[in-house]
């Protein structure tokens, strides 16, 4: 906040402007203040405001730039790092009631949608054009394409189909100061100027407001899908499984792995019987023309290495088969509260990564639930705790986690982004000379700092 | 150049760096001004650097930031655009003979490379471990994996296979000060701050020096590749007929199209008999496991819009017609000197691309030989001209082409980028407030504004 305004007359400027969507109710400031990570703000924002135009965005931005407070951009609030977080003196800007549809092409496979529209939504509004948008998180039911894109949100696809930098084709922006810019092409093709398209996707709000996206689309494959999974006597047997699989020459569309705390907890949940003691598992799916194929070769590369491989016979039994992945979340969430870790390594080096993660429970006399996206190297290790903030001991040993993930040429974050939660450990990877360079881009984009202040570069 | 040295201290600081790196020789500093385009820088280097490791790009780069000297990064010199000519008072960096490759990786599916490692050597290394790199500019025999990098090369695969950015995973960079930097990372996911890779990518020099390359790869595909081509009465035919195969839903991996006056000349070239007047073709290979079936739902559209349509029976045969494409270039230059255009527009507007070309043919008096990339919507219309600089008729008309292609909801250039040809257009696409923020990017990475000066944002 600057000292030529004061918040109450940035309040009348925002009312002025935009009358009853700017909300100042109890609820709406609570709920501004988190996302899905357990972290909140220590305050609660100035106000939401609950844009549904482009030109509701640019008001927002204009005041703020003149007045000098802070803009944090919010779309379903299902972050996992605090990104979207709104604090004392901040307005809480929330895109989620943009949410159309203005345009899909089958001809051109490119889709232009408002940034709160939520991915599975979407989704669902494409399988009628025989279309859909490859990035799945699995928060794909509640969270937005602007906050897929803001995140740089990956999911189970990835190796197969693309992160969402591969499935953007151009963004509109309003920046800091309420000007608005269009970005990228429609084409397939396009290298004019630098690629400020992809620079936007992953900056979680530090650079302006995304307030339109043209999507890449793919056609709806035809041919059925395989699912399978494989049990094995523990985690180490599962990953090692997992990078043969990924050397093999398949490429499953899924392959999910679910450590041994994991899948004990999964099996509570669902009240199935328990798993042998400290077995983990392997969930495959391929799917397009050479799906049973492909699950054939996969199988027998699983029980090469050991697993007990069970092949869905019909569609329900792989449905239920990916449902103990699927129940992960909320089985953990019985537990207490969770840290969600987020780090990604090569696959090849999946294997050590878990062996990084049971010396991390050995010396830190902790449980830490994996689950991975094995396919792609991308791990969750939850660290669980009771009570509202995360104890002293779990930032030590996910510090140590994220170290680990460096040495073996990984990084800190494969999907969640830095949000609040990481930024203390992001020179680590980008090194100081490129944390300045990022930090002077942040500068050109919002010269006077009011886009998401103390995210991402605050250490 | 600054005033506080000049460039005979340069050239001696640079000969006690570097010595016989340290190239003054006609031949040299005649072939550093010039690129592929036709187009060639007005005076001479001041030398050229034959850097052959990280270390020799940094004593470079450390001699022209301390003494505010012009760095023009080179590869091959394959460049469309001129961004790659080095002119009076410039040091011409060669990064060719930096052209191995550090690793293979087939379970991580990357390779780490130099940056004047020529793509068709690449891929040729690569086809060793089962693996390939999916870009694959028409250049690929003489173009390098750097100079690929530095414009966002295309190529023929693109709408199956994805462009450069989408194959690029981590870049090494040495900074205008001589400082190196590591950008992106090994892991199929990775979210660690802002995207500065995807920046780099098609950066034409003036960002950095990529001294290092971690390159996403992908596996050879079992099964055959067909390959057919179909004739029709005229370019507009042609042009509907390739949008309505890319709207069918089918998805080759190559689809080019020549236009009447391109088609007739690579038939003399090749010594041909005649195609009939007026006929355009288009060029239709399919491959992966449903090759075949592909093929014939293509044929059956392509024939429905009218094309007399040949289908390869044997892989001779099918190279044969490829061939017809591939003669295009050296057709068109016994013509005389060419500068080849590089618009690029959604699929569906193919035909009205198409439209608009063959109304500036008309308008300017000028007969514009055009080759498509028609499954992504790039054109390559080809102005040929004697003498060695391009008339000023020509230029008017390309100026009414990049109108109409923008109009059309297209791009400037698809894969050849702005160098110096285009610079003049470029914030016609951008808008004006696009453009300063690129500018002001370009000074976060190149404060003195020593790399490549007045290429792409110069007007």
């Amino acid at each position: 906040m600057s000292a030529h305004t004061d918040m109450s007359s940035v309040l009348e400027q925002l009312r002025e402007a935009l009358s009853e969507r700017v909300d100042t109710t109890d609820a709406a400031l609570d709920a501004a203040r988190a996302d899905k990570s357990g972290h909140a703000a220590s305050g609660r924002p100035l106000a939401v405001v609950h844009a549904a135009s482009i030109s509701d965005v640019q008001a927002t931005l204009r005041i703020a730039h003149a007045s000098g407070t802070p803009v944090v951009t919010r779309g379903a609030g299902t972050g996992l790092a605090g990104g979207a977080n709104a604090g004392t003196g901040e307005i809480a800007l929330s895109v989620r009631a943009m949410d159309s549809i203005l345009e899909v092409r089958a001809d051109d496979l490119l889709a232009v949608v408002e940034p709160g529209i939520v991915n599975a939504d979407l989704n669902a509004a494409l399988f009628e054009h025989g279309l859909w948008w490859a990035p799945d998180p699995a928060s794909r039911e509640i969270s937005t394409v602007g906050g897929n894109i803001a995140t740089g949100a990956g999911g189970l696809l990835c190796a197969k189909y693309g992160v969402v930098r591969d499935a953007v084709l151009a963004l509109d922006v309003v920046l800091a100061d309420g000007r608005l810019v269009h970005l990228g092409h429609r084409s397939v093709k396009g290298v004019t100027g630098y690629d400020l398209t992809a620079l936007m996707i992953g900056s979680e709000g530090t650079l302006g407001v995304v307030v339109g996206a043209t999507l890449k689309l793919r056609r709806l494959i035809p041919g059925e899908v395989c699912t399978l999974n494989a049990t094995f006597a523990d985690v180490r047997a599962a990953a090692v499984a997992a990078a043969a699989v990924t050397a093999s020459g398949t490429q499953p569309a899924i392959m999910e792995l679910m450590d041994a705390t994991s899948l004990a907890n999964v099996h509570t949940y669902l009240e199935l019987p328990p798993p042998p003691p400290g077995a983990a598992q392997l969930t495959v799916q391929t799917d397009g023309p050479t799906a049973t194929a492909e699950a054939e070769a996969i199988s027998a590369v699983l029980q090469h290495a050991g697993g007990t491989v069970r092949v869905a016979t019909t569609p329900e039994e792989g449905e239920l088969l990916l449902r103990i992945r699927r129940s992960m979340h909320p089985a953990t969430e019985k537990l207490g509260m969770s840290l969600v870790e987020d780090v990604s390594v090569p696959r090849s080096v999946l294997p050590d990564m878990f062996d990084e993660i049971a010396r991390i429970e050995k010396q830190y006399g902790l449980v830490i639930p994996t689950i991975a996206h094995a396919g792609d190297g991308n791990l969750h290790p939850n660290f669980t705790f009771q009570g509202d903030e995360v104890p002293d001991v779990i930032w030590g040993a996910a510090s140590d986690l994220f170290r680990s993930a460096l040495r073996l040429g990984g990084t800190l974050t494969g999907e969640h982004g830095i949000g609040v939660l990481k930024r203390q450990w992001l020179a680590d990877e980008l090194g100081d000379d490129q944390w300045h360079l990022q930090q002077q881009i942040k500068a050109v984009f919002d010269p006077t700092g009011i886009l998401n202040p103390g995210k991402v570069f605050a250490r």
